[in-house]
């Protein structure tokens, strides 16, 4: 423990706040911040840099530290005070911590092998389903997760709640819709826009070569960029009375037919 | 329009306010509310009764009213100030309903032909994960959602909003696990329960039979009589750093699989 901090009108702890709740702070400092023991560990394991830890020592152990490979991050002890203002609940963890965000630029993502599977959404709005649809990612294991013409910055804090970590654990580069089409072209992948109009039933394509798989809004769908640069537009069959599904679950289904054709390789 | 209430004080504007926020109001009475006014044309549809319905004129248009069956439905203009106390965003669509809730028994469930695909959810506890299962599964026209050891009742106003309806159009049963075993049993309708341990491969499984999938909590998943009633315990291999995916992702993914085997028929 380097030191403490038992006034919560300590200047960086009103710089966690204002982390916390300013997308603006974040891209200007480039820093976010992290809440929680498990979602700590996958950020270190996916090589983000923490600058700081703070931990109040009734929730948390500092031998757990230990396990974690934080640097030379400064680390702090906090008072209950402290800690019921920075935290999101204050029965979580006991554990926050500044972290260096990462660019997340197209141009920085590289591919284990020459068949990759990427999955794309353009604009999505809610936290909870980018949160759903890096969860879906993590597990299918996909080569990347690129969010294109964001609506929110990544480090959103609803963002890694929801994702349970899995912002970390995910390879993800957001940009422009014109950019990444102009990547995915440029590296040959085939795209295949989830759009209902002019569409083919999903399970009836060929995902196993390099495929992303594109998804829009529920309110607006994808733009019309997506639909001409598509080797194939797809659609999930809608048999009942409603013509939309929760847009993460859509994204998991197309991805996990994709996962099943490659045999899960 | 059979009349016109402007204070928030009134009786049946106070019962709008307890049937929204009690589930013990809801059950006492057999009544719920219904917001907007795709919801009441979806409710209609699925032969709900509605028992009265409140409109505010700035925001809806009385004559929409006839393209849906309400019955002999008390129809009562509200003000402004009316309005906003019972709406659940006041820019809303300006109606909103009193209807009475059906009593979803397990034996009351009919099926349209002898090769059923049910979809059920033990215990769900996010109204949203509820909402969002009912959006996939009316998409999949599945014959049934069974919610088993409910732990909110259907009629909550987030699960109507988040299931955008989807609540009124599938066909829905609640009851304990230990019925609802015994219900499936008799019918001989296969049991593929989505657990982790002893599982087998989801994809690898044949659903072409009559076949209920069973998908428990993120947090404990599913109870132990389920793993021994299951004609076979499944999974969907996870191959990142995270375990577990987002409940209602995981169901898509799973009824999505057994609807193309079934060849979306």
């Amino acid at each position: 423990m380097d030191k403490q901090i038992n006034s919560t009108q300590n200047t960086l702890v009103k710089q966690i706040v204002l982390l916390k709740d300013k997308s603006r702070e974040r891209k200007k400092t480039g820093l976010f911040v992290i809440e929680g023991a498990r979602e700590m560990e996958l950020a270190t394991k996916g090589n983000y840099k923490i600058k700081t830890i703070m931990f109040y020592a009734e929730l948390f152990n500092i031998e757990n530290l230990k396990t974690l490979n934080i640097g030379n991050a400064e680390v702090i002890e906090i008072s209950k005070e402290v800690y019921q203002k920075i935290a999101y609940r204050e029965t979580t963890e006991g554990i926050i911590a500044i972290a260096e965000s990462k660019t997340n630029t197209i141009e920085a993502l590289s591919f284990k092998n020459n068949n990759p599977l990427i999955l794309i959404a353009e604009a999505p709005e809610k936290p909870g389903n980018i949160g759903a649809i890096l969860r879906t990612a993590d597990a299918a294991n996909v080569d990347a997760v690129i969010i294109a013409n964001p609506k929110t910055d990544l480090y959103n804090p609803n963002i890694i709640r929801s994702s349970v970590g899995c912002l970390f654990t995910n390879q993800i580069a957001t940009g422009s819709t014109q950019d990444i089409i102009a990547f995915l072209k440029a590296k040959n992948i085939n795209i295949y826009s989830a759009i209902l109009q002019e569409s083919q039933d999903y399970h009836k394509q060929d995902y196993t070569q390099p495929t992303a798989i594109v998804v829009g809004t529920e309110a607006t769908g994808l733009s019309q960029a997506w639909r001409q640069a598509a080797k194939q537009n797809i659609s999930i069959p809608m048999q009942g009375a409603i013509d939309s599904m929760n847009v993460s679950v859509a994204a998991g289904i197309l991805i996990f037919e994709a996962k099943r054709q490659r045999d899960f390789k």
